[in-house]
């Protein structure tokens, strides 16, 4: 009997299902994703990226989109990974700093580094840019480009959050790890567009969200090219190349993909323009914001803070048709799982 | 009786295929390859690009390497397409200094322009790098990045290459067409890096060669985004960005791609450090020059061309294991086919 009663329930579902494809042509592929993103819950924002890849995708539609021009760019801090209490990159500075004070001596007494060695970060960071900026070159320059991400990829490996206690490579957001992989099921080149520095974020990109360096766009230093027969290097040196935030975001993606996004994930004002840029093109166009409002599994933090500020998409998102994602309302689980 | 003929020959051939695959481990890719590069003549050059993409595909060999890091550059002038009188893209400065003129009056008395204007390309070209830089500026800067990628074409389709009378696009080389379709077929990613002009080049890239933008890497002018809500924009300005050419190549291999080739072409002495920084990593690699030694079917120059210079290339491929492609001897068709 058991049998027998299943049969007509399937034969029900198949003809909701084919009532429901013939009412919306997007409910196929929408069927199909909603496999693909089981860690976002159903809601307006998940129908929203459902909704815009089955109309980009539909080859009969009017929202029809090319392979090649299904350029997806997505912010790093706090769009795919963490970014509180701090940028995970200036943690590194952080612990730089301190693995090369035996050799700098002088850092004792010279400021920012003299408080950072004191454990006092904010009156180390209390000198604003000026002081990063010297954090950054102390730390990130002086050494080929090999050596960096060697550096890079030893402290991913041992580092700890401070209060979570996790490595920092699995503080990435298993929503959006889900999203990158179902955009590129559907023909998307998924890429990353950060105002952190290119060569950190690529130590990492491939192996934990999938993304090769040469789909990493970020803000860079400068770098040498030192000629040898049997051993060339590229020396990093302590000068500012590009810096890829606010309104360099779009100037990053121009020189670096050099062709217009349909698709892109900020959190930050820091992402504005780059949202901004990517959905007044023609055509089909989605934007997202995800907002950090969940005290409880993460950070809650939008106008008033001092990393990740958002304000300005906040206001402007309803008029500008962006999607403001609700950490807590729309993400079921929120950080890839960890032992 | 004929039919009887052949069918042995047949068999002998596919028992010789078979001998030959027993002795060679690459064999077969190369006999698959031998169909994929129909205008290159049996010899040294395509020898050496058959076994390597052999030997790097072979995924028991031990010079496998894996999808992600078969990264191929290669230089675009005088490599992919002809660069004889005067680069391509000098061309289209020349006449959209010739358009631009009725709007320019104090052109006429202004050097490099007077001389342009006068036919005198040589009189103008005389104050060398500056006067170059001067007509770019002119030329290239001032609109939008969708004007001036909507110039280029226009002016791809229209203009004529002044002794072979032919569109500039239908000067690329076709055994280089087949090299692009067979490593991309063997999981190559396939990049122009070149000191052209990355907006000019993604004008075109695409449709001709099958590169997308994202795999264009070029010398490049400064951008600047200019904000509005309903339709903002890319300005292109008057000022150097990145000269991508020499020791410039690694770099802008490096602030791109971010991960080193293991296969580069280039022709002249401009790609020397590009050719040098593929070839001295770790692993198989392989460095390519085209000699323009062809005065028949195209031209005949190089160490004392003032375009496309190639002399210490020539003096020191030897020792660095280039290979030297001869024009008149590797190739057995120099352009595509066009009526």
């Amino acid at each position: 009997m058991l049998v027998a009663v299943r049969i007509p329930l399937l034969a029900l579902r198949v003809g909701l299902l084919s009532m429901l494809l013939s009412l919306a042509p997007h409910s196929l592929a929408a069927a199909q994703a909603a496999d693909a993103l089981p860690s976002w819950n159903d809601g307006a924002a998940k129908a929203r990226i459902l909704e815009f890849v089955g109309a980009v995708t539909d080859g009969r539609g009017k929202s029809f989109v090319p392979l090649a021009e299904r350029i997806a760019v997505f912010d790093n801090d706090g769009t795919l990974w963490a970014e509180q209490p701090m940028y995970f990159q200036l943690a590194f500075a952080l612990d730089r700093v301190k693995a090369l004070a035996p050799k700098h001596p002088e850092w004792k007494t010279t400021e920012p580094f003299a408080s950072l060695l004191k454990g006092d970060v904010k009156a180390a960071l209390a000198g604003g840019e000026k002081a990063i900026v010297e954090i950054v070159m102390a730390t990130h320059a002086g050494m080929t480009t090999d050596e960096f991400e060697a550096i890079v990829q030893a402290w991913l490996t041992e580092a700890r959050h401070p209060t979570l206690g996790r490595p920092y490579t699995s503080l990435v957001y298993q929503p959006m790890l889900e999203l990158l992989a179902y955009l590129r099921a559907n023909g998307f080149k998924t890429f990353i567009v950060s105002g952190g520095g290119v060569e950190f974020l690529r130590a990492f990109a491939e192996n934990v969200y999938g993304v090769p360096p040469e789909q990493v766009v970020g803000s860079s230093i400068k770098v040498k090219y030192e000629s040898d027969a049997k051993k060339p290097a590229l020396q990093r040196l302590p000068e500012i190349n590009f810096i890829d935030d606010k309104a360099g975001k779009p100037l990053g993606i121009h020189y670096q993909i050099g062709r217009r996004p349909i698709f892109a994930f900020g959190n930050s004002d820091g992402d504005f323009e780059m949202l901004e840029w990517t959905t007044t093109g023609s055509g089909a166009r989605l934007g997202l914001i995800v907002h950090h409002d969940d005290a409880k599994r993460e950070y809650a933090y939008d106008r008033d803070s001092h990393v990740g500020r958002l304000a300005r998409g906040l206001d402007e998102a309803p008029a500008r048709g962006w999607a403001v994602v609700s950490m807590r309302g729309d993400w079921s689980r929120v950080f890839a799982p960890f032992e």
